[in-house]
């Protein structure tokens, strides 16, 4: 038993809107542990549409469509269904008064075109459409096959989803067993090395266990089908347990938690506080240090040097070594973040130099090559070398920067 | 002749991820006048992938693939593909090379799974990766049908899609009609406002005139079918220096152009510098400053006074007008810009403080109120209150902060 998403809209084909009722639909279907395993969309065309019903009712049981139920002579998801499953429209009365209420209620006059909106296929259920006028259908055009109709409006067809698919789902004795996930969050270490550490749980099949990869942060996802919470969990606990003492310091946190959030929960419960002198980054690091609310419990604040003169006038470094050994260096990361640790008064000072791209390379140094120091407690001081590639590109160079200096503070806090 | 998009990754169909490759693609599609009627999105199951190959090969010419070129045992579109055109896959000696040579320069070992990258059908041509390890392919295993495939990380595939795709498209005949578009971009006036002033050309049909707003910035769309760029620009030039001359001072750049490269343009034009004093967004002003490449021609540094005490230590700014008028107030924002311009010898000084929320607000100051300072040359000063709404969230608050500082100068340095 499966589901598919049959999205209407030549909108959709030109690339104007994004298609969030697909990835919403997706999401519902996933919770209610209904099984769906294609999605397609098609324009305003009722020849494509029969070739997408056509082969969607070949594998799915449920086809939900979303789109096509307007007042304008583009809109035919209604009509054409009809003609497919070679069924007649049927004026309904009770839907064209609601909506010449609907219009009435805001003071204008229905449009004739309107009354489209209320020719629906025989034997066909009315799906209500409480914020708008298009309804939808549910409608079994012959057994073991379910088809539902919404409008693209998203705002419509989500209260439409919530208010009758659902309950209507449930009843049908569909989405008993939901799908419960654990999304699981790694940092400094890449998809496949990860994936080679933990490779032996992909191949169970309760909880599934599947890898993805963003800008410098790999996911796992364990997910299984259950009853409820409890029996997710029982499910998925012990695997996740497992996977997070291979990973070790690599692990970071779950589900919605970030890199900064963690870094913020560690230093909060530590009572400690921290400060930033950043170069290249330029304030990334600050700000990424604070899009968690209730940051100014930990952090203080920070100094952008980006003119190499501020390294020497604000945070002390000394002119020499940058001399010797060039703003972007091990020795001057290292100086920074002493020199923002002293001048700040805070107990952790972190620092970013490096070299951004695309110009600012040397012979010895390339785009991509970054320092990070950092300074605490009790005259502790280090600063690590990172390449991050020449060809990621200035803004990814600088977002990788600031969250591996905030990765590195993860893992000292951690005692990694 | 038409193309189809087929969009392989099981986070599509569990709607964790919202397909924006569909998007991107079929507005790339719809610039170069190749049409397309269908998009599939179907999971990291071979079965199924080919299915969805068997209907498109049907009914397109050119099949395009995001997804499902990973290292992990789960990416199996390259496999998949040359299985159903019984076609053998052969190890790729130079991408096997590329590929480690990446890992080289990012201080890696390659993990053994990611030898599968290389794997590629007999005959097909690689499309090179330039910002990760998964190439792509052009393969057209069949006379009359062609396929391109492309990893599932947006930046990679768009790359991938703008450096060979199109070129390669080009070349074959296909897009000789093109859509050409003008984007025009606009700040501190509203979609509606603005669309109110330039309503008349709604109507037209070449260029068509089309309004997009996205978070603080408004943005129109003139776009005209033509055989040429010279001809293109014919026809939408006119109307895009009619509406120039509304819009004045809210018109800021066009396509490409950002507002931090307009200010950095202004600048530099002026060999002026600037430096930054950030309260609440804590260091977003000066990564913003300093996304533009070459930004250190006129970016010199920045204090983020986060805790009030550095307000006063580092920005000089005077503890009894923190006392008197709060952190967040008209007059401590002068005062920062002041401090920072002073204490970094810049021409400009520029400063935010603000309550970005969730917490933060008092009786008279509500989440959403941020104070803007800026001041320059000749004892210039001066600060304005912006209200960016309480419901909108932190980040977007921060963001909305950032860009009207940079948006303030802007307007100062072109003499609005």
């Amino acid at each position: 038993m499966s589901a598919e998403i049959i999205c209407v809209g030549t909108e959709l084909l030109l690339g104007e809107i994004l298609n969030s009722n697909a990835q919403f639909l997706a999401q519902e279907l996933a919770r209610l542990g209904i099984p769906h395993y294609f999605q397609t969309v098609v324009g305003d065309n009722p020849q494509r549409l029969q070739a997408a019903v056509a082969t969607a009712c070949q594998r799915a049981e449920i086809l939900i469509f979303t789109g096509g139920l307007g007042p304008t002579p583009d809109d035919l998801t209604a009509e054409t269904l009809a003609d497919f499953f070679q069924t007649p429209l049927e004026e309904r009365g009770e839907v064209l008064a609601d909506i010449r209420a609907k219009f009435q209620s805001l003071g204008r006059e229905m449009a004739p075109n309107n009354a489209k909106q209320a020719l629906l296929p025989q034997g066909a259920a009315v799906l209500p459409n409480p914020s708008g006028t298009a309804p939808g259908i549910i409608w079994s055009p012959r057994p073991g096959l379910t088809l539902l109709t919404f409008p693209g409006v998203p705002s419509e067809m989500k209260r439409m989803w919530r208010e009758t698919a659902v309950p209507y789902l449930k009843a049908q004795g569909w989405g008993r067993e939901q799908i419960y996930s654990r999304v699981l969050k790694f940092r400094g270490i890449g998809e496949s090395a990860l994936a080679a550490k933990v490779e032996r749980f992909f191949a169970l099949t309760s909880p599934t266990v599947a890898p993805y990869a963003g800008a410098g942060e790999v996911r796992l996802r364990l997910s299984c089908s259950a009853k409820s919470l409890e029996e997710a969990e029982a499910v998925i606990n012990p695997v996740a347990q497992e996977i997070i003492a291979i990973a070790g310091a690599d692990y970071f946190g779950r589900d919605e938690e970030t890199l900064e959030g963690k870094v913020g929960e560690l230093l909060r419960a530590r009572g400690e506080t921290v400060a930033v002198a950043e170069s290249c980054t330029a304030g990334l690091l600050g700000s990424l240090l604070t899009a968690a609310p209730g940051s100014s419990a930990y952090f203080l604040g920070g100094i952008l040097a980006y003119d190499n003169r501020l390294k020497i006038q604000l945070l002390g470094v000394d002119p020499q070594l940058i001399e010797s050994q060039g703003a972007v260096s091990a020795a001057v990361a290292e100086a920074m973040a002493l020199g923002i640790r002293e001048k700040i008064g805070a107990d952790w000072g972190m620092s970013v130099t490096g070299i951004a791209g695309p110009a600012g390379r040397t012979e010895t140094k390339p785009v991509g090559l970054v320092y990070l120091g950092l300074a605490g407690p009790a005259g502790f001081s280090r600063s690590g070398e990172y390449r991050f590639g020449s060809s990621r590109g200035r803004e990814l160079v600088r977002q990788l920067s600031a969250a591996t200096a905030l990765d590195q503070l993860r893992r000292l806090l951690i005692g990694a």
